[in-house]
């Protein structure tokens, strides 16, 4: 057991979406270990946190050994690498652990655009994930919907809900992830099956985001919840 | 031509969502034309509605004869009965008309749950509707979000965006007739095949619905949009 308590995995942190999301979680003051393909990346991506955030506790890694040193382990990586990015842990994921599955099946995964999906024969990237770890490993779908950058813009709150979905015990702990960033607000989503849904409202998102201009992104809220 | 310019004919009626849209769009001053399969079912829901609203302009009637007499024409009826309503309407469409899909293909239609959905092969309800009406009339994705019993409590504002997917100038229209209803807003949905992401957040908003306990329904909203 190597892992650091309250530490975050984001393998593929050296994504906009992953970066952001290690930059929030520093900020919040918790330990992040950024994954990679390759080791410099990670360490360029841990070094551009500190460089926001010198008090940080950040450092770069390659995948496996990112998703050694945390508790919860977040996928960043683009769809088309999910599954080989899961397989590549799997002498290294421990029964208990977290992943967090934040990919969307988008069509640019096989040379079409980001405003259509593709299928996905286990119903959603989440399911996908799910099929591929070891046993005991828990897995949570959460974040997709999140533009990268709202993440990065430190000095404003996100505005956007996070709908994370999984067994009701896998979710209480991401769902206590997103109560670290202000702005978000996290979202019962039921069951991992509904990431069907969830990572499919990205798609929409995008789309929204070119018809509007939005650079930035846009985000989702529910209206009518009670309060918390 | 038997159509009344402005009206606003409402197929399916008598159910919660479509008696909430004509209640709405009653107030908003416009006339509504009430269509069922019985005739005597519309005209029952045609005097709730006059209930509350004794100068609606508003009528009773078969849903084919309510088709012939708007230019815009809201199908309200459940999923299993869309593609059955549309074909009834084959003799009675006219091009240039408008015809608004609010299906959801709900796993209600097939004896299963509403927290589910089922695949159409078209891709979405919207674009089941679209493959059947016939030539010229144009097909337009809307209001599936919205909440029926946030549409019936007039005295409170809807609080929804509304999705409008279809091709530009189709889509104008239905904009235009989100705006009657105070606390909607119409967003530019793009393309009626985004009608498959969009029909698939109903069976997500169900669930939130039972998840925490809101019977009146939650809403949507998209966060970060330039303001109109």
């Amino acid at each position: 057991m190597t892992q650091t308590p309250d530490a975050i995995a984001i393998l593929g942190g050296t994504g906009d979406q992953g970066l952001g999301l290690a930059l929030r979680f520093a900020r919040a003051g918790r330990p992040v270990r950024i994954g990679s393909r390759k080791r410099t990346r990670a360490e360029q991506a841990a070094h551009d946190v500190l460089a926001k955030l010198p008090d940080a506790d950040v450092v770069g890694l390659e995948n496996p050994e990112a998703a050694r040193r945390a508790p919860i382990v977040i996928l960043s990586v683009p769809f088309e690498h999910t599954a080989a990015t899961v397989k590549s842990l799997k002498q290294v994921l421990e029964p208990e652990q977290i992943v967090v599955s934040m990919a969307v099946p988008l069509a640019t995964a096989v040379g079409d655009g980001a405003l259509r999906t593709v299928g996905v024969w286990q119903g959603s990237a989440a399911e996908l994930v799910a099929g591929l770890v070891p046993d005991g490993v828990r897995v949570v779908s959460a974040f997709q919907n999140v533009a990268a950058h709202r993440l990065m813009d430190l000095d404003h709150p996100v505005d956007c809900d996070v709908l994370v979905s999984g067994r009701p015990t896998d979710r209480a702990p991401v769902m206590a992830l997103c109560e670290l960033v202000p702005g978000l607000r996290a979202i019962n989503g039921g069951p991992l099956g509904n990431a069907r849904i969830v990572e499919q409202i990205t798609a929409l998102m995008i789309g929204l985001n070119a018809r509007y201009d939005v650079p930035e992104g846009c985000g989702v809220r529910f209206t009518g919840l009670p309060e918390r």
